[in-house]
């Protein structure tokens, strides 16, 4: 400790080393308000002073656990006392934004929020988008390989990463900062560092790939008689606005009914519909795209595939919607409630979710299960509550959620990551083999075990 | 010899095992008519079949390279006498197509345009499309990530890959068949197979992400009198057509003027204009869709950025004018005619071919550079006749296509590959620590170089 503290001081500067009671003053997360314990959190300025301190922390075998927007819900950022914490909090520039081919150029601690509200003045649009917008980074979505409500159309992170910088664990930078939408040559080396959680390398710098800003946006709410009906209308709604389908999010009954109770969202129409659906479709043309949106939507009433259809007639009208989707504080106000984020194909859904509720209807009588979903991108959301209890009920939980997965090729992490909380379970969604290159890749890029140690996988 | 030939009959069966006069009778390649040479060449009929050969070859230390389509143009698949030949034609088929989830579940040996039609069945569509589709086969498009005219609106096959199984030089099968846009299930394997040209793996199966097929085709040809008009209106299409413009493929008034000569293709407007570009938008109501996409054209014409427009009136019409832009026989006829394939970003391009015709003009005043590309996706493509001479001027005519993009962060290969014959140039698209990173990935991955050995880089 004495010969590490001093070295980070001189590479990142006084500023640059927090510890002690300025350390403990930091949340150890979003979600986590208790004191930050840890070595040491350094703050470098570039991808230089990164490489420095990780070249540093080799020659002393001292591990690093990286710290981003703090949002991730896997336990995947949890330093302990002996781990140096690496925050991107002073990598916050947006370098270059390029409106011909349509890149921006972006440092990883970045806030995912900043960059899209900067493209937007340039005209342009960058379509990663989720609930934490507001606090999560680049780095951390990249090192995740975020998801959100766009991935339908636009993809995850992965497809939004035209180029990367990243720092492996002896300090070497390798930067692959490509700009181009087709480049073969050689190995794509930027994959190795997108949804690995900061376990082989520290993300520093991203091209981004931009599209053009939508000129119009159309959402509604539709509620349905059957999952049936949910599956078809994606299909349906897919073809009739063909690439303009940005967003379908499905809620099923217990979620809707529960976030529209009393005092919390105002139900814009009955709450008693199996399932409900807010969709958003973007265009170039605000009165022939909407048109088409409303000639569509009618389509589905009129064949019985929706049965009731809100369509928001001001943008607050629009949020009002958008937040009874995104807004779940009614459900994850009561202790304890487990999140999950699960992905199946889609045939398979109505069957699973059926499934899970009757096995924790069975373990938990007075207990409840909320349910939403991107379904087009496979990828479930859970909220379990026992009804009683404190978190020692999660593993009974995980148990009833990811083990019928399995025989459906369903995997335990959609977007959310595995982190140290899932670890457990990956397996289940993993072969051996898999698993065995997966150790391989992590013992040959980082030998010393020194980035993110022990999340995602024991070695 | 002895011992391997006798050994992959057992495992294949003598149907399985070409060797003499019968493996003399196949070509080199589609592009080299010249009588194949190898050790054999074994043509496994499983997923299991082709660990037990590599299981093999890894016992006896015998190197293996793949043939798919053999329509790749860099040298990739190249074999000597000492090498084993391993062709996926006799795992060709189409296993699954999921309408609902939209995905297909292929053999690696499937040709890419059989795999199109079998999904147009079920009213899905494949989007991969390039000119090789009748003979390229998906593992080929995943080993070499192919790319085609479709990218700029669906991306390269890396986005259209849900899922692999692959085997490692050692035999073991990594069978990472997701089915969901999401999964975050620790690192994604898939990515060490998809572009690596080979090298890592042998890819045996593949889950396709499907779209809906489109309802409408609006097909353009316009002709513009700069390449700052060629941008600005890829920008403006883009918003006009937001999510339909799918191809967008420009020609440089040298590339349009040799296929229409007499005897080649007929000129559907005047041959004289400095860019011609082919457009093409898919979407879901065609007459809406027309309607929109005349009225950008008209839009694009007034305001001066086209100068010329013509709008096919017929499926053989657009064929005819999809032919100048893909048949190019006409410039290949011509004895040398180096073909290249590089990308940079679009700001620079204009300036990037001005200097690359002046080089050369300069080298060969007698010579001819004629350009096309998938501008959107930052790929030009040259086609380099010095007008005298042969295959031993193309290392000049390297340097002066080459060495003008390292200022530009250009890229030597933008969807070709790099195979043997880019080896020499990779170094000046990608840097030490990113050349010695792709090693220690082949040492590890691959520890006796036995998969295509010597392609993209020499250990």
């Amino acid at each position: 400790m004495s010969e590490l503290i001093p070295q980070l001081r001189s590479i990142v500067g006084d500023q640059g080393v927090v510890t002690g009671s300025d350390l403990h003053q930091r949340a150890c997360s979003y979600w986590d308000p208790s004191p930050l314990h840890a070595k040491a959190l350094v703050r470098p300025r570039s991808t230089d002073e990164v490489s420095q301190v990780l070249r540093l922390c080799h020659e002393l075998g001292q591990p690093i656990v990286t710290h981003g927007g703090l949002t991730g819900v896997v336990d995947g950022t949890v330093v302990s006392e002996d781990e140096l914490v690496l925050s991107l909090e002073r990598m916050t520039a947006i370098e270059e934004i390029d409106p011909v081919g349509r890149t921006a150029i972006v440092q990883a601690g970045a806030v995912l929020q900043t960059v899209q509200e900067a493209v937007v003045e340039h005209d342009l649009y960058f379509p990663l988008d989720l609930g934490a917008r507001g606090s999560c980074t680049i780095g951390g979505n990249v090192a995740t390989n975020a998801g959100g409500i766009n991935v339908i159309r636009y993809g995850m992170m992965r497809e939004l990463v035209l180029g990367l910088e990243a720092v492996m664990a002896d300090g070497t930078i390798i930067s692959s900062m490509n700009r181009m939408l087709k480049n073969n040559a050689g190995y794509d080396l930027k994959q190795l560092f997108i949804g690995t959680e900061g376990t082989l390398g520290i993300v520093t710098r991203a091209v981004l790939k931009l599209k053009e800003a939508p000129a119009s946006h159309n959402t509604a709410m539709v509620a349905l008689e059957s999952f049936e009906s949910v599956a078809q209308l994606l299909k349906f709604m897919e073809r009739k606005l063909a690439g303009h389908l940005s967003a379908y999010e499905v809620m099923w009954r217990d979620y809707f009914q529960a976030v529209t109770e009393p005092g919390w969202h105002r139900a814009p129409m009955g709450r008693d519909y199996p399932f409900y659906v807010v969709m958003e479709a973007n265009g170039a043309d605000a009165e022939a795209d909407a048109a088409q949106f409303m000639i569509a939507l009618e389509e589905a009433i009129e064949s019985g595939m929706a049965v009731d259809a809100v369509i928001p007639k001001s943008v607050s009208e629009r949020d009002a919607l958008w937040a009874i989707r995104e807004d779940f504080e009614a459900i994850t106000e009561v202790n304890p409630t487990f999140l999950y984020d699960v992905s199946l194909p889609i045939v398979h859904m109505d069957e699973y979710i059926q499934q899970v509720e009757t096995s924790l209807a069975r373990r938990w009588p007075q207990g409840k299960c909320y349910v939403l979903g991107h379904i087009g991108d496979g990828n479930l959301h859970l909220f379990v509550s026992p009804g009683f209890g404190d978190s020692n009920l999660h593993p009974q939980a995980d148990q009833d959620v990811y083990e019928p997965l399995i025989k459906y090729g369903g995997s335990v992490s959609a977007e959310h990551g595995i982190g140290l909380e899932k670890r457990g379970w990956l397996g289940s969604s993993r072969s051996d083999p898999e698993m065995e290159l997966m150790r391989l890749l992590k013992r040959t890029l980082d030998p010393k075990n020194l980035l993110n140690p022990g999340k995602i996988f024991e070695l």
